[in-house]
């Protein structure tokens, strides 16, 4: 195993330690339990926006703490949930009043921890809501999942909600403007190679050298099938028609289209990609007038992407271009 | 070859295409010859900027185009030089009779083909200055270069240019602002794992499943030497021992502290290298006021980092913390 670490123990808390030190102007990070909080949480009343999960998805959910994004982020081990002392204690260190809103991607130790440490926050008093986000088509029941996987609309509704929420939306209209970005965005993925988790050692699963994994977890999860190695034209079309089938979109939807590299991938291909998939959505009569393009939600070094649609209105056009400013998404400020 | 492509023929055209649909509101794809020139180019009497080399370094240097950035970018091939032709195209295209200033990575091929093109158009009656970025420590002349490597300064050396040009500065300023970047820019890389151009099909070099280059190149050029793998912790202190000794910084100096993925890197290592770096440069005295961390200039799917220290002064931390709007850097905007 080759990685930039000094031990499998420590890579998340020191991790950590790097994000304090380069983003004390965005983030704090506590430690015992472990979370981050923005550096001005709770110096206006608003609703307190929480997410997190495993770490070696980064930037998520880290990088998106900051002004217009989330509140707090709660990092568990690498592909591991966090506790739900953890998410207790980032729920009450965001907690300014006004509720506190958890966005939990579909994976059952996650929901469940998340929902242990609303219930613990509640009867002390707090207002706490949830959304799930489960956008993965590619499997319905996954390995550790009931129900879909929640992938890279999670990183989607992050934005567009932490707008609503800066902009002083309550925690019932942020809860139902998040509940329309989980219902609105599908997402699926490939993988050409499988990925390390830190104290495993040995990579998550094993592709011959001219397979790949269609409909990948971020997990690495088993997708729908093993294929051969398809050209990635082909690979945009095996990707963005069970998509586009899902929802269904309507002709002359606008959309947001959001290619995102798992890790390993470089950049160069993730436009390669882009190209297509945009070509694609365009001969569906969809209308492409926002993206993202990089390493937003990644399975540590994993070489693969994901595709992600989102269905956009007015109101999710302006919540996703206003101002942001965390670690790994920022514009207007 | 497991890679998100077509065919190794397209990828750089293929990528250019993804670009441009994606990024219309900020640049502009020129075919035949390639060249990436920003949406308002000309818009106003400005110095031009342009910058360029081989592809498979993304985002680097197309990723830079936009306001407070480059004017242009020229893509050759992947790890090959543009053409002489290229450049002379972006530089004419750029040109708003203020003159245009090159940025060129200390390769033979890039200097070679920068000044041709230069030559080219000041035989036409254009104003055209060159700064040679060279701030890799790890090895003095190299498989493609004589004298020290250019590698993450020029990244620097863009953004802090870009800002002086787009405030109105004179093209022998702007030069003179490029070498002071250039003169206090130090940068050394470490390859945990070796990378494949697309039309050779086999990694650039061998690397035993215990083995790292230390100080390797962004194409894969031998460094200083291959070493066991060592801790995160230990690297850091291998690559940024020679960076401080070299300049040599002085106590009380305030520098950025730039940790750069070379593409198949995580993030989350990129956070345990930036928390070591910040440690040893605060050990030696230096102030670290402002950081980058991510992939900016990348070779391929390669595994590793380097670290890049650079000097700043006022004008340079004025410079950099000025607007930038591109698709890859982006604040203020």
């Amino acid at each position: 195993m080759k990685k930039l670490i000094n031990s499998p123990e420590n890579v998340v808390a020191e991790a950590l330690a790097g994000m304090a030190a380069a983003h004390a102007d965005l983030l704090r990070v506590h430690t015992d339990p472990n979370y981050i909080v923005r550096a001005d949480v709770k110096a206006k009343p608003k609703v307190g926006l929480v997410s997190g999960g495993g770490s070696g998805h980064e930037p998520l959910h880290g990088g998106f703490v900051g002004l217009g994004m989330l509140d707090a982020a709660v990092p568990g081990a690498v592909f591991t949930s966090p506790t739900p002392d953890q998410i207790e204690a980032a729920t009450r260190a965001v907690d300014a009043g006004q509720g506190i809103l958890h966005i939990v991607k579909n994976y059952t130790g996650d929901v469940m921890n998340f929902e242990l440490a609303a219930e613990l926050a509640k009867a002390d008093g707090l207002q706490v809501e949830s959304v799930v986000i489960d956008d993965d088509v590619a499997v319905k029941d996954s390995t550790w999942t009931a129900g879909r996987r929640g992938v890279a609309t999670t990183v989607l509704a992050e934005k567009i909600t932490g707008a609503a929420t800066e902009a002083g939306a309550s925690l019932i209209e942020a809860r139902d403007i998040c509940r329309k970005v989980a219902a609105q965005g599908r997402s699926m993925g490939v993988a050409l190679t499988s990925c390390t988790v830190p104290h495993a050692g040995k990579p998550m699963f094993e592709l011959p050298e001219d397979e790949i994994e269609l409909g990948v977890g971020i997990h690495g999860e088993p997708g729908r099938e093993r294929i051969k190695l398809r050209p990635a034209d082909e690979l945009a079309e095996l990707l963005l028609q069970p998509i586009i089938s899902d929802l269904p979109y309507q002709r002359g939807d606008e959309v947001l289209l959001f290619i995102n590299g798992l890790g390993g991938t470089p950049l160069i291909e993730l436009y390669v990609l882009y190209r297509k998939a945009a070509e694609i959505a365009a001969a569906a009569g969809l209308k492409v007038t926002r993206h993202l393009i990089g390493n937003y939600i990644t399975s540590l070094e994993m070489a693969g992407a994901s595709i992600t649609l989102l269905k956009l209105d007015d109101q999710l056009t302006r919540l996703w271009d206003a101002p942001v400013k965390t670690p790994a998404l920022r514009w207007g400020l």
